[in-house]
This record gives structure tokens, C-alpha cells and sequence, in this order.
């Protein structure tokens, strides 16, 4: 299998790309990993070392964090995340990976490689740490900011196959982000929405409020791209602030410097359950191809971490199974 | 001034409102406190110590937390809820106060109360703690769940005039929650309500990602009832699970429990930073009359904090203020 990662995108690339696919070449020896970008930058990186599966793919341009998405796309044809979109449409890659702008992302979804057919309005997604370390894959994450029901129908259907497929779950547990349990809460597209998953061919579990995500109550979450991002953005939010005034207080002394560092691993540990690193790598569901957008901060290891889910992915056949539910590639 | 009390709302009640009431009492003389509910179950609790400004008002019946809203304000008129909204609305009262069921509170707001003239739909506020104290006064939190952008402006105005009566505040920043900073971001609903509320009478200072909420970019954030709720519990389930989590870590092995230990004073300054209860009590903003929300895990401090609040309200000339405000009583 070939995979064409955007060695330019990302707050860390392109040590953060080289370094992590240079980390999975080791360890998936199947896998050819094409690293896409300015070849003065990524060969220096990897030096002598360069495993037999990495290889460079020239690309002269870089699509910029605030570019505008939809002009980048049209642009900088030779922007490193244009150039791994193009492979995969053209087959020279079974799958894309990219930290870079998430909206650039979105925009060469779509205007490279289109739709599935069958799917309106394709869905971002994360998989939400959790304590339990299975993960919460939630989308849409931003992508369509006024959804309609049968979209949200199209995401749980899509995002139920992408648990079986990837992640091995049976009979994945879906779930509708609401501000009540009940059937009959919520606004108009949530109690739409919720009237279409109850008679699709799912485990549909019924609604989950925001405060139960992180305990896992189900395996998919469904929600619009504007209060998933809501959501998502919440939950980085308040965990950051409550680990920052932490930190500030741990350090406030000398006696309580001493203790904190006694527990130290004890905080390392807990910091790792909320990691995003070991979840890093979550498909672009509904493009006619597996684009898997990796966090914009992603170091080596969560790069590696994305290239493992993407294996997975490419291995289970997750397109052509995706293609052949909603009516044929 | 006069404040009813619904006395039997609220996971503690009526313990935590009997002694919220007394440790308000003793702090502002002037105020008369009205505890209305069961004069059986309140009595005992006041016992020989009832302050001269603490008064039982009988009220036979208990709305429940998991009645339906409008059937238990129309069908249950005796109600400790819905005697003491009627107080307000025939002068018994200048506000009210309850930890009760949240939908039938907003229910005795519009049907014993009534809209506030101008103004379409209520919004449900809170105070969320924010590290410098401060607080960031958030609506619509659920009241409204598929508001439209006019709303969005009517609770920009409000809550901004809130933060000046009640909270001092000259000048308060009003922000618009919303998935990026920039001015073209959003769904619909919220592209239309930036444009409103940029030419509004308010200071402005546009959008807020959830992620910078309690960071406290804004003294007021305006957002629809649906996200409002997404935003709210988000936050609260996060601070949860990471307690949560550190909890079980530093209660793991002698070791991480005796450095726990020395460690108390901090953790319990960081829960204190985070913690609800002096944030506790905001408006059902937009209804005729004053009605304060207090949490539903309420305890005696937290109520207490809710009736001062309250008092300043009162004090600062809430009610009449906004009437004018929105054309007229």
C-alpha cells in the first residue's frame, strides 16, 4: 500500500512528518510511505537513514495555515497537500495524510477527489480521548456548518462502518449529541435527525449530552459541523485551563514543588489518558478517497500514530466499503 | 426588598436553601427572605435561630426535577415554584429565586410572568468561572433552542446591561461564540447575528471560540440556546473527567497519597477557582419580573451567593432599567 503524506503541513513539519514516517516505515514494512514536499527540505532530514519504504515526492509549494482553503486548493496546484490529493485521485497513493489547514484540507476533498456518491456533504471527525482509551470517533467536526438531518443520518451510517472497518467494533454504538437524554429534546434538526436514526440499519442509542462524551457512551458520536466544533473546542478548552491553573499552583513553592514532583508520573499518566497523540488520524468521511487529517500540533509519535490508523483503514478496505454501501465508486 | 425563595428546589432542598437563606439574612438586613414551601419541613430546619428576616411562606406542592415543564407549572398551582413566580408577578416580591426544575422555570417564567415587552424569547444565563474571577455571563444556555439572529441581539443587550446594573461593569465586552475568530465564520444563524450585533449599542468585540471561553475574552457570550447547552456541559463534563482522573491517579499508592496529602491547600485553590457556587445564581433574562436560577447541586453557600446576586439586582435596578430599555413596562 502507498501512502502520501503532506510533509509540509503542520505546526512542527516537516520534522514532525519526516521523523514519524520514518518511525512507521519500521514498524509497517508493507506500507510505502511518500512524503510530499520540497525535497531541500525533507532530504537534510532524513540523512543516511532513510528507510527502503519512505521515499521523497517533489512539491515546490506549501499551502499556508491561513490561506483561504478554496483559493489554495485552485492556486498552488504544486502545494504539497494538492500534489498528495492528485495521487490518490490518480491512484499513485491509496491514501492521504495532512496536518496542514483544515479547511485547505476540506476544499481539496472535495474539488480533487469529490463525493462519494450517495453522500451530500461529506463529515470531519476526531476520535475524543477517553478514559476508557477506546475513543469517541465524533464528526461532523466543521465541515458543514448548517446540516440537515439525512446528513447526520449519512454521518452515523458512515461513521458506524468506519468503527467496524478500522477499529474492529461489531456493532459500534451511535449516538446524537443533545442537550437531553430524552427523545423529544433538542432543536429541530437534532429531533429530525433523531426520527431518522431510529429506524437506520445502526445500533443507534439515542441521544448523549456533552457532559458524557468523555465517559464513552458510545463508539460514534453524530452532531453538526458547527456545535461538534463547539464541542470539541470546549472540551480542549476547559481541560487546558484546568491543567494550567494546576501547573501554577504546583509551582507556587518550594513544598509544593517537591511534592508535585514526586508526582510526577502520576500526572504524566493522566495527561497521557487525555493525549490526543495515540487517537491522532481521523478520516475526512464522505470524499471519494481516504484523506486522513492528522492534528495541526502533531509531533513525530502522533504523525506515526496517524500513518497506524491509516494502514488499518487501507487494509479493512474502508473506501470501497464505504463506496459499495452508498451505491457503488 | 422582598425575594421569594423556592424553597424545595434543588437537589439539597430544603436544607441548602433553609440555610443559604439564614447566612444571607445576617448579611444583608435589609433584605426580607421569603422561603416559600412546606412549613413542616422548613420550620424544623429554621428552629429557634430564624433571623427577623426570614419568613415561611406555605406552599403544599413540590414541582418535581423530572416533571414535564408546562403541565407541572399549570397543573400543580401550589407549587413551592409557582407561588413564589406569583409573588413577583403581583408585587409579594421584587425576584424569586429557585434551584428547581430548569424547563418548568422557564415555563413559570413565561406563563405566570410573561415576556418582558420587546423582547421574543428568554434566555437562560450563567456565570461560568473564568481563572481571573471575573465570570463570563453566557445566554441563551437552553431556554431557546432554534433561536434567530434577533434573539441573538435582544441577549447581547440584555446580558450587557445585566453586567453593568448588577456587575459594575462600564463598558462590557460582548462576544459572539462562534468556530472561529474571523468575521465570515459560522452557520447561518450566527453570520446574521454578527452583522447585527456589530452596529448594536454594545461593545462588540466579535467572535469567541469555545476553546477561549474561560480564558475570559468576553464579560457577555451570546449564543443559541442549543450550542449554549453543548458549550456549558462540555465544559463541566471535562473539568469532571480530569478530576476525576487525578483523583484515581493520586489515590493509587501510599507514595501519591502522601504527596496528595501535602498538596491539599493547592488542589483545593484550583477546585475553589473552578468551583460554581460563587458564581451561583443568574437570570432567566427577557421575562417580566426578576427570576434567578440557582444550580441544581446547590448547598447553603451556594444558594447564599445566589441571593446576593439577587440583591444586587434588585439594588441596581435591573427589571425597570431593561423594561425601559425594550420600550416600556
Amino acid at each position: 500500500m502507498k501512502i502520501a503524506i503532506d510533509a509540509m503541513g503542520g505546526d512542527h513539519a516537516p520534522r514532525s512528518t519526516v521523523e514519524g514516517a520514518v518511525a512507521a516505515a519500521a514498524q509497517w514494512p508493507k506500507a510505502e510511505l511518500l512524503l510530499v514536499g520540497r525535497p531541500e527540505a525533507l532530504n537534510p532530514l532524513l540523512g543516511a537513514g532513510k528507510p527502503p519504504n519512505v521515499t521523497v515526492v517533489p512539491a515546490a509549494d506549501i499551502i499556508a495555515p491561513d490561506d483561504e482553503p478554496v483559493r489554495a486548493v485552485r492556486r498552488k496546484p504544486d502545494a504539497s497537500m494538492n500534489v498528495a490529493a492528485r495521487m490518490v485521485k490518480e491512484g499513485a497513493a491509496d491514501a492521504m495524510i495532512s496536518a496542514g489547514n483544515t479547511g485547505a484540507l476540506m476544499a481539496a476533498g472535495l474539488l480533487v477527489l469529490g463525493r462519494l456518491k450517495g453522500i451530500d456533504r461529506p463529515g470531519l471527525t476526531s476520535l475524543f480521548p477517553t478514559t476508557d482509551g477506546k475513543g469517541v470517533l465524533t464528526l461532523d467536526l466543521g465541515a458543514n456548518m448548517d446540516a440537515k438531518p439525512e446528513h447526520l443520518l449519512q454521518y452515523a451510517l458512515m461513521g458506524s462502518m468506519y468503527r467496524q472497518k478500522v477499529h474492529g467494533l461489531a456493532k459500534p454504538k451511535v449516538g446524537l449529541l443533545n442537550v437531553g437524554t430524552e427523545a423529544a429534546k433538542g432543536n429541530e434538526l437534532s429531533k429530525a435527525a433523531f426520527e431518522l436514526l431510529e429506524t437506520a440499519p445502526i445500533h443507534f442509542i439515542g441521544n448523549v449530552e456533552a457532559r458524557d462524551v468523555l465517559s464513552r457512551s458510545c463508539d460514534v458520536l453524530v452532531c453538526d459541523g458547527f456545535s461538534g466544533n463547539i464541542l470539541l473546542k470546549a472540551i480542549e478548552g476547559a481541560a487546558e485551563t484546568v491543567f494550567g491553573l494546576l501547573k501554577q499552583e504546583l509551582t507556587s513553592s518550594l513544598r509544593s514543588k517537591l511534592a508535585a514532583a514526586v508526582l510526577r508520573p502520576n500526572f504524566r499518566r493522566v495527561g497521557k489518558m487525555m493525549d490526543y497523540k495515540v487517537y491522532n488520524g481521523a478520516p475526512l468521511l464522505g470524499v471519494s478517497g481516504l484523506i486522513v487529517k492528522s492534528h495541526g500540533s502533531s509531533d513525530a509519535t502522533a504523525t506515526m500514530h496517524a500513518i497506524r490508523h491509516t494502514v488499518a483503514a487501507i487494509d479493512n478496505g474502508l473506501i470501497p466499503a464505504l463506496a459499495e454501501e452508498f451505491g457503488g465508486k
